[in-house]
């Protein structure tokens, strides 16, 4: 765990010293947050959808991240071809299938953006990384209503299966490639009372996957330090509005030492 | 009165205890903040917008918010679609019609919408709730610009005319069904400085009309809270940025004492 | 100075007393902080883009701001017809190229807009300017990568070519209208921490080109009260989260005494 927790250091470093330009295609909800949150962990945002440009933006970023929170045709087309940009290119691709399972369009859209984008990482709740085999998830808006422990099993399987990283993120977070498999146990509950923070969590995994010797360690760093700016933000704020504001600001404060000290990494598999 | 604040209150615990989910077609400008508002009373968010997918969407809601803030052609045909869905299933449609009369699109689309979606609740301010039916309103903006006396005349022939209740909000909330009517003495000027509070009251009131009894005193409830709220976030805070971020805490800290204690409700009929 | 100052006290009550329309097409990033700015400064904002209404809402506008961060082809449609209106009443238009340069899309639409609206105000970072005018911007992402002083040269005479003022924003600003320049030496480098900070400077110009004797002393109003707030902001926050709060809340808090005590503009003709 200790050369975990350097790596996540390093990498962090890397992203405070090379600003990364990450490519969002994201919903609405929660490009301003999520663009704060790059900013403030060091990296550099960009949003931008249309099909006449995503090509060319995701051709000079170093990660790009898919949210499908709120979807439409023009918006899927673009997913598809900055995905396939920045397959061509190698950069990371970093999949956030929200609230896949609620309806048809959600579900169709994340299982074929898996198949054909080939995304590097999946980070979803258990409902919507269940969704992406079965098609059968109760997803309830964007909550997650299923156990991780209920998607664990399917996790590694969907990995090798798609040869992507597939990260269940809940009160304990589980990431897997399929063979290595890790639980982070970092986070506060005060997280679920804020919009986008899982989007959120999905943005910085892509920044650190931009960062990291590889994508799996790129998922393990950026959920162990998200997990830990939530818990930093809940010793300043204990209510939604100025928890939002702790956690912006506790992404810029992380340290290594906070690292050092709060990483609750667990390695299922002798693979380091 | 009293019997009024209990019911405040047992829907409150409502929403607390069952995390309605609220499917929201919203403005772009307020999409987050009003997430976050219904995240920090303790019900659950929705934004989705597709034509592909409003239908289902609205079909798993509990309740259904139609905000005109930011129209487009597609996003009115899935007001529609969705509105249809919500009337079948007899969950509650509140519908805000954003700056109606400011421009035709959003006096006709508000007005298209009134007739053929018959919302549950209207909420507006008084320019809005006047344009709905003259169509010469003189809004500037979305900002209130006639007195709400001059409307309250209007608004329960209004509501007698669509079945809707008819809520207009500014320094006083008067809320009316045709029969009943409401005066609210809750708020602070404060509320004013803040973007999207009108589509936050509106989005509150979904979530209280899924809580309520009847909709009438889930609209007097989602107000009464809605404003006390804001009264809570001024003892806080008395700048915009910050007292924004207030508001979002004071909709997470209310509770039966602030209601019992700071409810301004007059009922002008004798019907409770 | 003083008489500038003078000035941009003066131009700041009229705002407050006035409530001017700010009409924005911008980008999805920054509607609800940009609005809120605009609150907070005095002015009254609304965000409108169906190309079937843009024409109206320009219509009764004071100002009108055309942001290009967000770009789909409806949107440049209505930018279009927007702008057009805006010139046929003569209301200020402020044109903000977000990420020209960057991508054939924005650099196309920023100098076509440039060139067809003619707008009153064009404000952008040092690598945005230059690529309206060479097209081989080297923009990353939203951010500046090429100083203040490279394109210094190239603004005047894009000043003179479209009878535009320029403003190039970065450590220092710069305004000129092909005659006339100035800098100005406020603002803070926080202001870079938080997204939309640029986009925020733009519609405070805009407001403040609705209220001041004329358009070139407008842009250096707005980006002096702007800088100022970002400097009265680093008192209170040294973290992005919160300092965005305090920014919004120094943009209501700023009065004759701070624009008195902390302006630094150098004028570097004697044109006044």
């Amino acid at each position: 765990m200790e050369q975990t927790t350097t790596m996540i250091c390093a990498a962090l470093d890397d992203i405070r010293a090379h600003k990364p330009l990450i490519h969002n295609i994201t919903n609405y909800v929660v490009m301003n947050f999520t663009a704060n949150v790059l900013l403030s962990i060091g990296a550099s945002p960009v949003m931008a959808h249309a099909e006449e440009e995503v090509e060319e933006m995701a051709g000079i970023a170093s990660a790009l991240v898919l949210n499908i929170g709120t979807l439409s045709p023009p918006w899927i087309r673009a997913m598809k071809s900055a995905g396939e940009v920045a397959s061509q290119r190698g950069i990371p691709v970093v999949l956030d299938p929200v609230g896949a399972g609620a309806t048809r369009l959600r579900t169709e859209t994340a299982t074929t953006l898996l198949k054909k984008t080939r995304p590097t990482v999946v980070r979803g709740n258990a409902s919507e990384i269940l969704s992406l085999g079965v098609g059968n998830g109760s997803t309830k808006g964007v909550d997650s209503t299923r156990s991780v422990h209920d998607a664990v099993s399917f996790a590694a399987e969907l990995a090798r299966e798609h040869g992507s990283i597939i990260a269940i993120t809940g009160p304990t977070d589980y990431v897997t490639d399929g063979q290595r498999s890790c639980t982070i146990s970092n986070g506060h509950p005060f997280l679920g009372m804020v919009t986008g923070t899982g989007c959120a969590a999905t943005t910085v995994v892509a920044a650190f996957c931009s960062a990291a010797p590889d994508p799996f360690l790129g998922t393990v760093a950026g959920l162990t330090v998200f997990g830990i700016a939530g818990e930093l933000a809940a010793r300043k704020a204990s209510r939604p509005g100025s928890y939002k504001i702790a956690l912006i600001d506790a992404l810029n404060e992380i340290d290594g030492t906070h690292i050092g000290s709060l990483a609750r990494i667990e390695e299922n598999n002798n693979s380091e």
